[in-house]
């Protein structure tokens, strides 16, 4: 296991992380200054500056990026479904220009809260199929453009409205499902957040293996969670064995960044360069 | 499948549904007043009247016992271990004076939280045997009193603070462990609530069989969901397909009532009839 504790050059942020304090650039600009190697924007981050802006802001701070966020919300009506297909291939697009290693996938809940406007429905089975088929149509498009898909199993919270892909076990099976023979072109993003209540966690990421470990996000579960959305916690604030979870990652041979993504009005209202700062120092002393 | 739409005989009223609006004997007399004929009490709202008192009010109203809540907690510091268990026996023993069909456990997160007083941890995998132990020790004194246990697997977002034990495969994986014979001395409690999102739900139902399927219980999930604890939705204001869970488990054999246990803000802030007016309309139309 890596040995985090006297630098951070395996620290990513996810710039969602400090979205209310700086725009992309500013966001860019500030991790250069503190030294961080790594960022994973988010689509409308980008799209508030302009892709042109956002890949220059990469290029000029020296930034290689841990992911892209987000392609999915596959969940969708008739009438939403070719603009939901559209969207995702945009992402693609978007993450290639920015030079992400994978685009990630929050694969959306019930369709009305995927794609808003679609037909209301409490049938989360169809709402799982219509996210196979889905990644099945996208995953064709961004092999052609050489860009690994990210599944993201989202917290059992999140199952309506976020991603009805909930488990580790579930999005390995839609892996074996979609590319059997283990190319790299489709596997995980494991944030520590969403799984790591799982008694099967340590199993799942030793079947998933290196080839489907695509990212690895961190962040910590607070006791009490006030806010579903809105309430997680700075490494090392709450109750997740990160330092565990970080180990059996490796052990399968992971090698990449580990990224901070906080979504937590807390963190928001604090200056972007303590919100950094307290980054590294948890990178070093609590992931 | 049973048909609810014409009465309510299969309904049973979580005395916590209505906990605000007034002490267990007056819950007692109200559910008597609208032809419910089962509830599910508390504990500490047991206590409150006296345990005598109790099995007055549920004598005198013609009640029936869905379940008794709860037991469990089972994680604690070796400090705290002798009052868990006590305080378990003593669950088991007003469950058989008020005449439960089964204890509900509750089985605890983390010891701080499970146990106050014990000492911190982040180490769930050790909560685990510990619920597991405490769980095999209870049974023995359970056994002996011909009361039947009932593991409820909450939703994983109640992992740290009050059960680690989040699916239904890990709680039926204690359940070949411990009874291995499916005597029906140990079982599951079914939470929509809980187990909506679980896309293994019907297959580990199938699995649990009549024998260990000992309560079912509803509510809803809502979008958003505004507090993690207290803001379930009563049954059709939310997104979980009821009727399709309560097929499943009946399909099973199970043919006992179906129990609302709804902790809500909102329907604590209306009266007491006007709830359980309610609770009668959805049980025929969205359960």
């Amino acid at each position: 296991m890596r040995d985090f504790s006297g630098d951070h050059r395996w620290l990513s942020i996810n710039t969602a992380t400090v979205r209310k304090q700086g725009d992309l650039v500013q966001i860019a600009e500030a991790c250069a200054r503190h030294g961080i190697r790594g960022v994973s924007p988010w689509r409308d981050q980008v799209a508030a500056v302009g892709l042109e802006r956002a890949v220059r802001a990469v290029r000029e701070n020296d930034l290689a990026l841990s992911g892209y966020c987000r392609g999915g919300m596959f969940p969708a009506g008739p009438d939403q479904r070719g603009e939901a297909r559209d969207d995702n291939r945009r992402a693609v697009d978007e993450a290639v220009a920015l030079g992400a290693p994978c685009l990630v996938l929050v694969v959306g809940g019930l369709p009305q809260y995927s794609r808003p406007g679609s037909p209301e429905t409490k049938d989360i089975a169809q709402a799982r199929t219509q996210v196979e088929d889905g990644i099945a149509e996208l995953l064709e498009y961004a092999r052609g453009a050489n860009l690994p898909l990210a599944i993201e199993p989202l917290h059992p919270m999140y199952a309506a409205d976020r991603a009805c892909v909930n488990t580790m076990r579930h999005a390995l099976d839609l892996c074996d499902r979609l590319d059997p023979a283990g190319s790299g072109a489709l596997g995980l993003a494991v944030d520590v957040y969403h799984v790591w209540w799982d008694p099967e966690l340590e199993a799942q990421i030793r079947r998933a293996g290196r080839n489907r470990l695509l990212a690895f996000h961190v962040c910590d579960w607070l006791v009490p969670t006030t806010d579903l959305l809105l309430d997680r916690g700075m490494m090392g604030d709450g109750v997740i064995d990160i330092p565990r979870i970080r180990g059996w990652v490796e052990e399968c041979g992971f090698a990449g960044f580990s990224e901070v993504e906080i979504f937590s009005n807390r963190w928001w209202g604090l200056p972007m360069d303590e919100v950094l700062r307290t980054c590294i120092a948890r990178h070093r002393s609590a992931v």
